[in-house]
């Protein structure tokens, strides 16, 4: 029933309200769901060549449009929260079976199946979907006027243990990672 | 060469500094280039069911995600804004070379290629994202808590004519979007 699709795509216009720690790289303000989202799912299609195995950039991409709605409800985690990652799985789970349960059932089934996948980090798909989520904001933190690196008590090592997506499924772009982060960790931070 | 690729991504994160007239529904402010991209690629996966032509909807999201990233130059163009119609095709054409020729090649064709189906409106794929590029801020103003038709001399008429690719490629869209702006302008418009 199209009526149901029409209130999903109202629902998640609130994803433009759900503000995550990294700045836009202008510096002028945090950076929300819809933006990081459309920025990941782009990027999907820029760097499926640098991916070492098989993956299908349609589905990666898709998943990368969907793998944030649940934030609608259950807000932004920052990756560095220790505390607000005890009940993330609890919360997320709640918000995805309320917001794909607004649309029809085959394509609120898809939507849940693609972002339980994603959470799962096991198929090549999810790998690399998560290496790009995970890319991202490093890069907005690097080239960005504004670090959320330098605003916490973030070290190197603990960025260093958020690339492991990344070094499974794609050896240039953790390699890359690696050199930017190493990069502002030794020669810029603090500057 | 990854470097170009890389750079393209930090190039368009100006998507999210270029501001639409149309407002986010909770009204708080105008909406940005990336939003509204992150909106419309998503709902091409949402509603493709309701087109009546055979569409490759991975395409259309492809388009979709490409579509606004000539504004980073060009800057967005309101719809009923006659006098900047006038010079938009060369400023965009200006942007869409400098923009998608810092990629490598192959992409750089690619896109620029997507860009040009999505301005021609022929095939049924750049019908469809044309389509969903119109409707999403019919959305946005019937349901959110601010209303552009509201704020600038805009007709009933003056929205009917931007439907045109939605009549094309889906009746059931069409008739969807045509009651939904009739209500606001009989029953809602000044209220």
């Amino acid at each position: 029933m199209l009526e149901n699709q029409i209130n999903f795509i109202i629902e998640i216009d609130k994803m433009k309200s759900v503000y995550r720690r990294t700045y836009i790289t202008s510096g002028d303000r945090r950076e929300n769901d819809a933006e990081h989202s459309f920025h990941v799912a782009m990027m999907a299609h820029l760097l499926v060549k640098y991916a070492d195995k098989p993956v299908n950039v349609d589905r990666v991409c898709k998943m990368l449009l969907a793998h944030d709605i649940v934030e609608v409800d259950a807000g932004d985690t920052f990756a560095y929260d220790a505390k607000g990652y005890e009940d993330k799985e609890d919360r997320e789970m709640k918000a995805a079976k309320r917001l794909f349960g607004i649309l029809d059932q085959d394509l609120g089934e898809e939507f849940f199946n693609l972002w339980l996948e994603f959470e799962d980090v096991k198929t090549n798909d999810a790998l690399f979907a998560n290496a790009l989520d995970r890319l991202q904001p490093i890069m907005m933190n690097y080239y960005g006027k504004v670090t959320t690196w330098s605003l916490y008590p973030i070290s190197k090592e603990m960025v260093f243990q958020r690339l492991e997506p990344i070094e499974k499924i794609s050896k240039k772009l953790w390699t890359y990672a690696r050199e930017i982060v190493e990069d502002y960790f030794d020669n810029h931070k603090g500057l």
